[in-house]
């Protein structure tokens, strides 16, 4: 950590500082420039990023030096995450998510009944998806909208995951309901608008399935991060960092797909990282040539909202592709994935 | 609702929009340009919104025309709400926010014991505050900072609420603690990144205590309002709007202060409007000249972070004031309302 | 300048970074931890931040201490500059930005034509203005848009600024126009879209008028003084910094204004700070609590767009103010300035 | 246009904007419905652009139907633009941009003297680089910082120009220079923060030479399409889009490379587009993923940061790839661009 002074401060509010730095057991160590005084502080920045050491008097900023995530830091755990997911069925082979293969998930926003549900994983198996998606409990900006289904969503999921084999994963959204979920769901997801729902963050920490962590729509790469850490904190250490689109100026996209986020995590962390681009862009024509742009920058896995009849969805109709539109997109993802030397081939043995 | 169709939009194409139109049982208006069809549909608009109109095939895009909120709407109730804080003590006159005196609460960010507590509530109270905060839970980014002292802290406010007079606001972070937290508080908090929590949102909303929500980070004005709308729509009608700032670009505050969301607010809704500068900006040295902005743009109500020693806060240290700080804004605010016509006096009879 | 190592940096690159920055003639300062290697630089920091640090094998990031502007600091000359406007006629006073008056300034967006503007001119005066305010070059997002009226419509201010007695505020778009609109104006604008444009604020730096730099609309507190540095450091010391709201994903304003600007401007220079609330919210019914919030914040001016027609106005009529609306709104700003401890009146003698 | 009118607006104010639009020559078409009346007006929306309608009395906002650009648009010109560079020696061949191969441009942040720029165009050109890039007039944030060695460093692209074949892009930023670059250059480039330069962009109207526009940093596709417009409406049809990244609220990469904007840009548009994903990002580490990423999602070109030596850069050093960095960088390059059935051919006969 970094403490840097006023031009103005007085020797004794230095020595002040100086004094609380070393109470905490820490040591500082003072340079005095003709500007500024700074003095820089060896040791635990734990410590010192819990401290007020702006409220000091004479303080103008501090600088951490260190990056403050450390179990969700490649720097702790140089060697990428693997995270499996078991197969349904007992014959079946287990899914990795952060291998060379990537990960296709592809389902409607919400569950909206049996069949629907049903048509979509047979047709996206059909087509090369690994994961099936689908929201039973469903975050809304407006109280007069589709809520979901809630518990009868779950087992509508949990009816045609056996029937397709595809593992499915489903958002959670209140602490509440993570044990129930947890039940049901082979990945469980924390979206976008609760990425600093601290409390649904521990409580996903205490279950034992893999989390998808949605990026939240103003939130920057290290908060991401923290916000992981407060999963593996809690004992799960199987997150996947899902980029799903920030808010900028632009107005022709929902949101602005974050790509470079791929490549940042990457190298700052050893999770594996998840695109989104149906909620990134907000527009099904956009969808392919962001799947392949998301793999082409590295992404482990890609989330796509497929609905057989997009216009009578009950939810993201605009930005679902028909199940044909999928195929196209699956031949191609693979190509790009190729070009980039992975595959489509995610199941390990 | 207006539904643009796009240039080559087939005749079949709009015929086929007309008919799921008309299948809602709404009125759908026609008019054909040289450059664009375009088709208005007069009628609730409610259901068209929770309709995928842009994924029908030729449609280019769909504007709203009615604003998506009705319970939080001036529109819907022209007279502005007065919200009613019961006095502590039997004697006292009750607190209203939203009436022609400016509120102003004040305390520390996090309830750290009773001592400091007691001294912030007494010290608060001499220079002129009318309640008092406190945070018992506490959202934070890290996983390694503070957590607030859970219902301990809620037990030291109702002694110092006790002690004082002045009634307390105190954040609740998590659907299982609405029910706790209302029993202590006299407002409950919904802090920036629960916003969107729409599980706590409906929670709060059985709650009988008014709920101060505020802004989230990257949240519109509307979103805002939509928020309010779920707690209303769950039963509670007092709602107290409370802007703290949004994320932009600027990075020598926390956060961007938003005054003019205080004449937007009041111009759509009926809601009172609180503004807290403190986590608006960040840094205790810019928050007297923001409550004077705040006071001076309309503001029903102003919260800011005192704390008699700010370099041993546990939480927010920089942008707390001292309470002798403190006591000279509070001179600085009475002046401003009395310029808008206004007052520091929001005791009724 | 404090230069972070990789954890993984090698001895080899700290000692070739070391031996980069003494060829530099500047003396690092190292210190090694347990986590990092820190080296911190003391010295001209100018020197360091054109050098690209973080391209040196084995640096992590750099951290400059040091503020990057100088003419523009409130360091380097801890008084408040004061901005002399001569008066129009010999026998008037001038005008002080930056004293303990107030400024106001006011006038149509466009200028359109000489009875309008000379109609504005009076009313303005009339209701209080100090200053008058129209473009003659307007920067428009579309070419099929009214562009102004060029020299003509600088011809029109000198003829209304004689007739009125009011100084005017003018735009100024293109390097070849400074010297041509320096004969016309008092003060000359640069706009937001300008605002990094840097030829422009290099040759704005050679005139002997005065400058009003609007903050650009995506651009931080240190980036503006840093263009106002660009006028101060080619000659021209009188700048006066203009913030007109910022691009945020608020939707219902045009702009976010940054009142937060006004206090932080005032913290880290000397420069005069005004504000103007007509492009900051781009609605002429939020304008009266901006201009209050202003000034209750410590603007020292305030620009506002009066039109005595809006719905006739060629540029942005719908945010401004009718003259009766003027007069109002400076009655209103007249109280909050003296509950601030400052006035209406700016002449000095 | 839509004129969506408050709920209390008069019969008389709905009257008094029928008369002005039909004033207007424009044909209103007025619907009542019970919670708002709207009037859609068919014809020329450019005439109604400019009026300003949200400040006659009793109308709430207005929506536009049509879209403002024209030249630019995809509508107006189905079939998409190639622009053709002529070959720098006699007997090479031209090259085009949007056609189906992929134009890779490369060279330093800035010209710094010929040996350099030289060794760059050299080694960049055996890589496979089509075109050299390199700033002779440096837009900088800081008046301390290198500017550029102006008409010298036109010189020395000339010259490098005439050893390697390569033709050349560089920036222009004042409209003094317009007629000089144009001599140099074979791509005129406008730098990201001159997008709404609208003086300059009329002059870059006015050059024979094709232009490479950056977006601004805060700036929608909306308006870069209006920037395109104004050279296109001033003479000039040859315009390439460059996105290079918008400012977010993400600190770790320098912008937000928007690569969704590439479909977008497709869709909404026949100008070829461009990514420049070294100032996208900031970091060399991050390109190759973005340069990958760009070409996927379908960019009909790519723009890198190349220098022999970039610790001794004088301009954004950081982001500069070494040139063996680059080599490894075509050939992925390549390999991607044939998974989406283009190559990095792009010379024509």
């Amino acid at each position: 950590m970094i403490i840097v002074f006023r031009k103005d401060a007085s020797d004794q509010q230095i020595e002040h500082v100086i004094e609380r730095v070393e109470e905490w057991g820490l040591s500082p160590n003072v340079s005095r420039g003709t500007e500024r005084t700074i003095v820089g502080v060896i040791g635990d920045e734990a410590i010192l990023r819990s401290k007020p050491l702006e409220a000091l008097p004479g303080v103008e900023h501090v600088m951490p030096v260190l990056k403050p995530y450390k179990r969700a830091s490649a720097e702790m755990r140089p060697e990428r995450t693997r995270i499996r997911v078991p197969a349904v069925h007992d014959e079946g082979a287990p899914l990795f998510i952060g291998g060379t293969g990537v990960v296709l998930i592809a389902g409607p926003c919400a569950v909206e009944n049996y069949d629907l549900m049903l048509e979509v994983g047979r047709r996206v198996k059909a087509a090369g998806a690994h994961m099936l998606r689908g929201g039973a409990f469903k975050p809304r900006t407006s109280p007069y909208s589709f809520q979901g289904l809630g518990r009868e969503g779950l087992e509508i999921l949990r009816a045609v995951r056996g029937e397709t084999g595809l593992p499915v994963v489903t958002e959670v959204m209140d602490t509440k309901d993570v044990e129930l979920v947890s039940e049901y769901a082979d990945l469980l997801q924390i979206g976008a608008r609760n990425m600093q729902n601290f409390t649904l963050l521990k409580e996903a920490g205490r279950s034992r399935r893999p989390v998808v962590l949605k990026r939240g729509m103003a939130n920057t790469i290290e908060e991401w991060l923290m916000s992981a850490e407060y999963i593996m904190n809690a004992g799960n250490e199987q997150v996947i960092l899902c980029e799903r689109g920030i808010r900028t100026i632009e107005t022709l996209t929902r949101n602005t797909l974050d790509l470079s986020a791929v490549p940042v995590v990457r190298r700052e962390s050893h999770l594996p990282v998840m695109v989104d681009p149906s909620h990134g862009c907000g527009h099904a024509d956009l969808v392919p040539a962001l799947v392949r742009g998301a793999i082409a920058a590295g992404a482990d896995a890609v989330m796509v909202e497929v609905h057989p009849d997009p216009e009578r969805a009950l939810s993201d109709g605009p930005q679902s592709l028909r199940p044909a539109e999928f195929e196209r997109l699956v031949e191609e993802a693979g190509r790009v994935a190729r070009a980039v030397e992975r595959s489509l081939e995610p199941e390990g043995k």
